[in-house]
């Protein structure tokens, strides 16, 4: 049986949860306490030494310790329905929306909130080492949250949008009437069961 | 004709050319004059609005702004040879690495450099949008590549960890006594014609 390593509070394994459930993956849940760092004991450093959720133990292909190898590896070993494009312009349009994504949308969310929560005092970076947060950097986090929603407005929608839009209301940014496409588009993904994930 | 948008001395495009190279993919290549700003001018910006390199205009499916789409769209035309894993398990660790690669490393070290160097100033992130220099984050980048080069030392190779290691030498960071394993990987890939690109 697979088994995923899971915190049904936080954005990155919800990014897990539901590719797991729209591939139609089979799978039990272990909850991980990210509120008490339970990431950062020695129980789950054995499982995952990179202290972060999720990870995903697979039946058959060992175990997996990010988003990144979840997702190229629940593609290959279940190609349908495919999340990534069938055709390589579609492949390289998903890449890209993803990567954007990523790293305009959901690190720019997560340098706000971690570099600006007093609860994450030295825990400015997921992962085993410390980092002190950095006040501007928190700032910037936020104008750039600004800036992806905008492109985001334009443009696009997958798993990893959603989970990003969702993530932002945690810094407060929210989609509004600058973004009329943007509300549009989240009320129709929420017509999907796995969004509610 | 496939175009790439190229900039000879940079780290970004370089991924492109030496994919580019290892897929056996012809194409041109026309440069853009980083130094100089080019790549924010109106007649780079109609190209790539992302205003960055590389691009690359291919003859069948037209344009993509990133190496994420670049990486996707040759792996889906040109499969051979495979530069992202033929097995599920394969191509979980493929990921895997390429994101933590892209993540810890290549990241880490454009934060230093693009937070630290004078020239590079309001230029702290890619893109269209200018932000101001942060020099805590030249800091903690500088921090999280040595801890990017003790994890490499013990684990992986591919183009994205070639051109992070070969890109730190910016910011004055080394593969040097206490990372063996990264010296001997290094000076093996060294053997390929396309590391040279």
């Amino acid at each position: 049986m697979n088994i995923l390593y899971d915190c049904a509070t936080a954005p990155s394994p919800r990014r897990a949860r539901i590719l797991l459930a729209e591939k139609g993956i089979a799978h039990e849940t272990v909850q991980v306490d990210l509120v008490r760092g339970e990431q950062l004991g020695a129980a789950y450093r054995a499982i995952n030494p990179q202290c972060t959720v999720p990870a995903l133990r697979t039946a058959e292909d060992g175990l997996l310790t990010d988003n990144a190898a979840i997702a190229a590896w629940a593609e290959a070993r279940h190609p349908e329905p495919p999340l990534m494009g069938r055709t390589p312009a579609e492949k390289a349009e998903v890449a890209s929306w993803h990567w954007r994504v990523e790293f305009e949308g959901l690190l720019a969310i997560a340098e706000t909130l971690r570099n600006g929560s007093p609860a994450m005092a030295d825990r400015a970076l997921p992962g085993p080492v410390n980092y002190a947060q950095i006040p501007e950097l928190a700032q910037r986090g936020l104008a750039r949250v600004q800036h992806f929603f905008e492109t985001l407005n334009d443009r696009l929608a997958d798993i990893t949008a959603v989970v990003a839009v969702d993530f932002a209301r945690i810094v407060r940014v929210k989609p509004g009437e600058r973004h009329p496409e943007l509300v549009r588009w989240r009320a129709a993904m929420a017509q999907r069961p796995s969004m509610s994930l």
